[in-house]
């Protein structure tokens, strides 16, 4: 019942916090065999690295990867993977007011409230900062994913910055390394660079909504009733700061449609059976149906803004506090590469139960019916 | 990592499938000398039962619990409580149709990708009859929670039918027990019976949104960073059959906000810290702050219509089905009394962890900032 | 952290009470397809059966399993499988005395230290009765090493009765079938059941060591360094009601050998290497070598005996107490099935963590030394 | 399930391999506002370090741990304690023949057939220097000890090393810390040094056997009927490097005795009940019974060792080996220190999952029965 630890056959306990000498995870229980450079885990963690562009916190942070263990002659021995990440731009400020004050909608009360001591310094554990270790463990899940799925793929894109969609139908997969919100539709990123320029220097913020796209992931993976695929994508992206909601497929539009607009019609392709739609987003009664494992998770603005905000302090007094460190106007756009990290971790992880568990038995269709 | 099981502390572990002789849970866990009786446990049952009104299943089965195991002259001893509920109304039936063929939406064409074999009777393990099991273990766990927090309830609501939401100002607690749809409007219950007339006879269904809240949760419940309260009722939500998304507080409204329009500003009341609002829901960096813990999910319309679908069958031809079993034309409807036992089960596991991690060092604010 | 769990991905729960109205448990994990009768399961119950000679307890109880989930004409679907016992013979008698006193090295005292009540009906939840699940699930265990093993066995036998061991000169695989007491050595057959008669009269009981064999269990089950196979075997043993002490291969023997003496040198045979010896018991760094997984334990004597013992009541008062009850004058001999039982859950588990995490790169001997 | 984790509410992952850049491991479970300095933890691991007297491996680690989180001006903070310790003496050999070939008794064999690549670089993750992290951890797990159960101590002791055992009739816990064996028994220490000294030089090895005794255990600690303290007790020490066997209190012993013999009779001492004997090891029925937890283990000669050994290589040719690196005589030494904090982490462990769940309902003797 660790904590800090999810995934059960791909295991990951992340440990760490924003301004402590390091932060890093142990990755449990990747297969033996796999080549694996730190380089390789770099190029994720630089997607997530802070102060890449005007609208990201503008801490400078190398995010550099260490790989201490489990790796031998650039090959994965089966044994624990131990990343680590030093901090280095943990700028010596004064952190006296937010030390006595509780943040609106930070976790500093909550902290408090539970362990009645909290490390003040840039959110301590609740920072995101945290997810750098997410990413890098993502990137081992990668190449779990490859060895055991190849061609699956998971795409992180934000489709929605505060009240502004995207136009679905303009949705182009390449346009998302093109801009800095990862969003695939170039009009929004035009939009949404002027309205984010706004709010940034306003010193306020806003919320955003990322879909994490799982193409080519098998059928078969996940398994009722607790160890249901969408219930660990849904445990996973509430994890992430900020994070408030999580859907799959249609999610919560699923509310108001009838079973007959609902209903994924399945007909005969070429390759075995196909459907008609994706309603569904990739998962049925808990299990990967072999379309695309579509999920969608909701961010809240971040809570430090300039404009001041009523609170407490430890003594109790009602007073005021603004957050004035460098913070992200959108932590939804860090928030791509995390949720890309965690639906590759929890692929990698559903992969290596379904191989353990099912392998042998799987169904087919049109061969007799037979297994 | 058992697929059937959640919870660490209070750990619920699930079986039985809809046409079996039997279904139900082991609960392990619970703290010695409770009292703990059947009707107890069957007063939450009644609530879910099938046959109730006609807006739900008529399948008719008295869902009687039994205990087994782990009370002793009417009380907890601290061992294993089984709850068994015995099946009596699996009605023999010609399934000769769904056995060979995909009903779209439903879990028959994963479970076969999966298992290579499928109980097709009545959806076999993929069943909402599961949830009959997970009911009875939500009354334990109300008894848990009775114990540890006294005061703290679990409620749950529909606050949406198909496309029709409720008016959230004529939100009335008591009118939830006095209609056949869990809603707190009184106005949508009369509207919501006409609509949903219309769509039993046509033989459609159609999707709903459901609302958990937990009043008098204390707070401090929830751990940093995988073991959050609220990434925990993510997970359990999720695991319902039939929903497709979750979210806490404001959830995916919150993705439209800005800094200032989503911070639950602090003042001190009488009886300490008090929020000025509840966006966050009752959950700040995964921890409980003693507001209101607000959950809801949307569920998808039930895909057993009279409609006939394109599917294909075991030999891969395409083909069309109907199901005509006894099925709900809202599956919303039961699931808000599961949506309850999921909650009182998260609370209950949380509540027994934070006694044994964290009690002796709570926090306080406003006695001079010592814990 | 389920208290009454154990196994990871072949994973058991057991439930219930000596003089409840029924015991059993969950079998979660066993892959679908496998063919699995209740009669099956019946053979190796029907070991373990109370009242089968004059050496066990006098309780009359059949012991039938029922299956009442996770089977689906005849094979295993992937579900959870719940395996139910009714108990029959909760003879009605006076537990007054039990109720108010400790006997001496039973768990009356410590369960009462840590839950404030206890089921003293037989020794409730503490009592060997719970083995009976244990059994059952050892059972659908064995149908997983079939399937994943062909060819793996796993047989216990008695080695030591009190003072008294055996002739392992002698041993006799046939033998272990044909006495009350599962002991391979014919001569101690003999000379056990005239010691054991002396006892038994006498009220008295005595301890033994059990030995479960695995035969034919694949090289590269176990994993370092916590889920070492001689970790879980341990744990499972050591469970066992009565168990004190459990070792492997030479075990406590070793610890007075040289590194030459204790050796096992490695040979090349005609399917491969091959050992010189067995010291280690099949299994080096955690990890099983090919070779037989030897297990010992040491079952202590039963504290159910005539002669009146000294202890106190729930008063705080000296006094005596003399256990009339029908009991095992050496628990050691039903310990035999319940071991082979533990063994073939923990070989079941290891086989399909096995097929998860690493079957894909085994490494192999004398074809290159690639894998 | 993860492999190199153990524990539930106090958890410890540990990784790393011998002759990696570093080792350690991640603490997840301490309850926040614990004191906690480097200092500390260096005590412990001081007493486990290489090269402290001629009877330890000559490879010099200073094996300095450094708090990387979870610790913030000096006391605990509930969040993960990430500890490292580097390696410095990795000493550039040539290892091209122990890559080539399996030495008998070793974990290299079991890992090639496995993993199918072994980082042979003294041992890879088999080696023991993974137990230096467990000391680290077992610092931690006394601080939480300290803070739960003060006065709770728990000490190692060697008993028997090769075929010679100690006069426990000389038991003399001061004498622990007086010589290089942490024996209790003066005249032994002399004896063994003497005997030792003559192993060395022959290039030769031996066994041993460690006893840990935990003194102040509060009553109530464990939980049927398989989280059970001697269970989890069992699996820890099994889990370590080179252990063959476990017991509790007579433990194999017991096997030999009679009922009458093995009742520990309960009396009433000033403080509430005391016991006449310990032969339980002071558990019964899976919980502690408030007297001494006693545990030992058997550990096997190392199989590194002068005199050649027969073996096979990757080619699958027979051939010879010798093992001419740093190693121990007795390994058993070192074991000590490692013993003690695998017991104080399952004490950690089972103290906090005591106050999770059954803290409130404790029983108490002679205050009228009443819990």
């Amino acid at each position: 019942m660790s904590h800090n630890s999810f995934g059960h056959m791909f295991r990951v306990t992340t440990w760490g916090e924003s301004h402590g000498p390091a932060l890093g995870c142990t990755v449990d229980g990747a297969p033996s065999g796999l080549p694996l450079a730190e380089a390789e885990l770099q190029h994720w963690l630089d997607r997530r690295r802070p102060g890449t562009s005007r609208y990201t916190t503008q801490r400078r942070e190398p995010d550099r990867v260490e790989i201490l263990s489990g790796v031998f002659e650039g090959v994965t021995t089966g044994t624990p993977i131990q990343l680590m990440i030093r901090n280095t731009d943990q700028r010596s400020k004064d952190y006296s007011e937010i030390a006595q004050k509780f943040r609106p909608g930070h976790a500093d009360y909550t902290y408090w409230m539970k362990y009645g001591i909290r490390d003040y310094r840039g959110g301590g554990r609740s920072s995101a900062r945290e997810t750098a270790a997410r990413v890098a463990a993502g990137g081992v899940a990668r190449k779990v994913i490859e060895a055991l799925a190849p061609g699956c793929t998971v795409t992180g894109a934000m489709v929605q910055m505060g009240p502004h969609g995207i136009d679905r139908t303009a949705w182009d997969w390449d346009e998302i390394e093109r801009n800095p919100f990862w969003t695939p539709d170039p009009k929004a990123a035009t939009d949404w660079a002027g309205y984010l320029d706004g709010l940034r220097k306003a010193g306020s913020s806003v919320g955003a909504v990322v879909e994490v796209v799982g193409r080519g992931v098998p059928a078969g993976l996940g398994a009722p009733v607790y160890g249901k695929l969408d219930g660990d994508l849904a445990a996973a992206m509430m994890s992430i700061n900020a994070v408030k909601g999580v859907e799959i497929g249609d999610g919560f539009a699923a509310a108001a449609l009838t079973g007959e607009e609902n209903a994924d019609e399945i007909f005969m392709g070429n390759d075995g059976p196909r459907f008609g739609a994706n309603h569904a987003g990739g998962v049925l009664g808990g299990i990967s149906s072999g379309q695309d494992v579509v999920v969608r998770f909701a961010v809240k603005p971040t809570s430090s803004i300039l404009t001041p905000r009523r609170t407490v302090d430890l003594e109790g007094r009602e007073t005021e506090i603004v957050t004035k460190g460098r913070h992200d106007p959108c932590v939804g756009i860090r928030a791509v590469p995390v949720g890309e990290a965690m639906m590759a971790c929890v692929l990698a992880d559903h992969l290596l139960r379904h191989r353990g568990q099912q392998g042998a038995n799987r169904g087919s269709i049109g061969k007799g019916g037979e297994p």
